[in-house]
């Protein structure tokens, strides 16, 4: 089901300025990268340093800056635009919403709606699911097998629910969400009381509110807040196996990559990004445009936006082993270095007292 | 659905010692944090460092300790208490009761029940949950939406699985215990044995012994074990996207953090507390109140009792960059260093020599 | 159900060369650990440093290689083979062979499969499974409780899913494959063009292929491809809570331990194994027979084989706490150590200038 490059500018038009070179009948069979794409298929680059792959690329059409328009022309067609990669963003969702058969929307009968539920109209739940009283569906919304949606849970108009979503009692989804499979929103948060010897449970009575255009990976965590909510703003996208505690709040579009984890009380910014792997602390509060690599640790408040980093740079076993086990004599180190500071300046004073 | 003081004092009065100062007919609309709580609305004082805030809080009435009595009567009504925490816990116990509509112990008609499972009296079974053949499910017990259940598998008096909880074959849950949504308990451990280049399967043909009041946060995962049994005691306390490996056993009333990962046979002690992202490696032992820092890799047994850490220090990006770098020539800097202090010393010997 | 001696040599001869020394009549009731075994069980004895429990375990027979025959013969009976682990590892799947009531394979009811899924015979599918059109499934796989199969998603013969696996449209599993709970298997992979302060979705147009005899362990992640597809090769092993970014190309037989993470279009060679909680970035590539420690972050690609480390070396906190506090002053140690270096040089200089 191939396209033609003037289905994509006609497309891309009404938003941005783009420039077509070349046939506006060629058939596009495929989006792809530079390095693999073929006759017939359509690629983009996105970045300078990867302009030598242009010379050498076999797709049908390139999607380029102004500035690449030149190198691009001499080998084919392209479509030049201010950002190309912005431009292929847009272009895959042209391309999924042209392919993708949207089943029509449709109550299953093996969904169990708890009739005093509200199901708006154009509302799509599939069979296995499960919604509970008081819980309001908007319109457009679409609730994949296996979903679970507690009392007074709410979701909003044209958000996505892919299978085995489980949304707790109260929660709320804004619109246009995309919740990937797997996703728990409004477990308990991790509160207990310490009291002789064991660990006293205290009940979560906050809930979980998240923005809209907020997208959640696979199998990711958010936790329902103590006493005050859990809250996402817009636009927030969290990959796969990310963990939110309780009362975190997350400021617009901020994005954190697998398998990070946030604790509980946690205040994020908006616009920072948190590394796959990366762990922010209990308490802590982080700037608007903090960015934090991979595998770091957040021990304290970051009120500067910029990068921070802080991991373990690997090495070869043998010599890893060799400076782990000097680090650990490393503060020792450092007040020998002291006394040979002192002797040494001692010795050069004393040169210049007999001289 | 506010309750009034009178009515948490009547609660908490055959456990704990406490004294009200205030109207006990105060009513009591939400519990709140001390820098948010409103007239209405009770709070706590856990710690001392946060008295600052009680001058200031709205709260209708905080908890309190005898040291802090004097300054919370300055400001309205207070529950004097010997642990604030603790009764705060409690309080939210009693709250989350008083307010939850509980559903009634119903087997729903979408629930697969094995012929051979045995359900007692008081049992709540969700729709589409599915129970094998020998399970047994004691009274009180509540099984959501989706859970699995396998054969042979028991749930004990009064536990709580949430939505799509999946118990593998021959597994068992004690009483009064939480499992959160998504959590897995009972896949096989991860055991292969090299041969000609590929991993043969080690079948797991243990199973997984949970104690009473254990509560596992959302898609945790514990595995059951090789020969032997993985076993949790009672009162134990994970977090979410926890991962337990086959044959590890987890000592009484300890507590995980998100994200935490124990290997293979490890052996953790009672009382002790592993923080978010930690990693714990395979057929190690730990004693009992043994505290790991979040995101700090356990490498080696630990006998002695006491906080354990190990991470890199978070920086800016720059500053780490350096010190990173610096951090591969590290054991070298050491030689260095007593190259320069025999010199020194050298030096040293030689003016005392010369004096 | 005991198995005798003799049964399980006839398990093994077809494939290895074993010695029974003993009676092959003898009743094995248990697969047992060497210090746990007892009479009328079977154990292993798999490197040479267990030795000497050898001698003190009560196992009823003991797999042992040739080097060990003499050892083991003077406490009872053996099973002398080349080696030992290898043949433990068959003989716990001849056990569990012998032991599971493998369930006829039925489709049962209340499974909802679309009449344009292709069903070969032999398949088994659980309740509550939803399988989508143009879905195949070939002969003997099993599809355990609440999956979801998409449309024009494939399963490989013999292959088994756990509960609640979803294998996304389009995504394919090769034969003899073992899924277990809560696997996500082609959700979206993390893909979004920065665009006027917001994120900007990439479709993700890829799919999701995996070989032959994988396994993937509990709430583990596959992403589907942005473009082209996200690749898992022939006897590739995952353990649980792992997560695999899109474009991500995984050779055969290597391993990943639990909580481990691979970032974006990241290439891992065959035969590697990447220890737990280990995170791999993006576009990287290792080459074949690369061990990553646990908890270790790959930042560079790394093009020779051998074992590669980087996690902060555990202490005791106070210790941790000197030494973390000195390695933020790494580099200035270093251009400290610089300075008394030349010093002590210019010194020694002096006095040989002076001599």
């Amino acid at each position: 089901m191939a396209l033609t490059l003037a289905d994509m500018v006609g497309f891309l038009l009404p938003e941005m300025s783009v420039r077509l070179v070349g046939d506006p009948e060629m058939l596009i069979e495929r989006l792809a990268p530079l390095e693999h794409a073929k006759a017939g298929e359509l690629s983009f680059l996105s970045h300078p340093k990867y302009a030598p792959k242009l010379a050498t690329s076999e797709a049908g059409c390139v999607i380029v800056s102004p500035a690449a328009q030149a190198a691009a022309q001499l080998r084919g067609a392209c479509l030049v635009v201010d950002d190309p990669y912005y431009c292929f963003a847009r272009l895959t969702q042209f391309w999924k919403r042209s392919h993708q058969l949207l089943a029509p929307a449709v109550i299953h009968h093996l969904a169990c709606i708890d009739p005093l539920a509200q199901i708006a109209t154009g509302v799509s739940v599939a069979a296995f699911v499960c919604i509970g009283p008081g819980a309001r569906i908007a319109s457009g919304a679409r609730i994949a097998e296996h979903c679970v949606i507690g009392a007074n849970a709410s979701v909003g108009v044209d958000s996505r629910l892919s299978a085995r979503v489980t949304l707790a009692d109260g929660c709320s989804i804004g619109e246009r969400c995309i919740i990937h499979p797997g996703v728990v929103i409004g477990a308990d948060g991790f509160g207990f009381a310490q009291h002789q010897g064991h660990w006293e449970k205290i009940e979560q009575l906050g809930a979980v509110r998240i923005g809209n255009d907020v997208e959640i990976g696979a199998n990711s965590c958010i936790d329902r807040g103590a006493l005050q909510d859990t809250v996402i703003e817009d636009g927030v996208k969290l990959d796969n196996l990310v963990q939110i505690g309780h009362n975190v709040h997350v400021g617009k579009h901020t994005a954190m990559a697998g398998c990070a984890g946030v604790a509980g009380s946690a205040r994020i910014g908006a616009h920072c990004t948190i590394g796959g792997g990366a762990v922010v602390l209990g308490h802590l509060t982080l700037a608007d445009n903090v960015h934090v690599s991979a595998a770091s640790v957040v021990t304290r408040s970051i009120f500067k936006p910029g990068m921070y980093t802080g991991f373990f740079p690997i090495d070869d076993n043998a010599a890893w082993e060799k400076n782990a086990v000097t680090l650990k004599q490393l503060h020792k180190l450092r007040d020998r270095l002291r006394l040979v500071e002192k002797s040494s300046l001692h010795s050069t004073e004393n040169k210049v007292k007999k001289s």
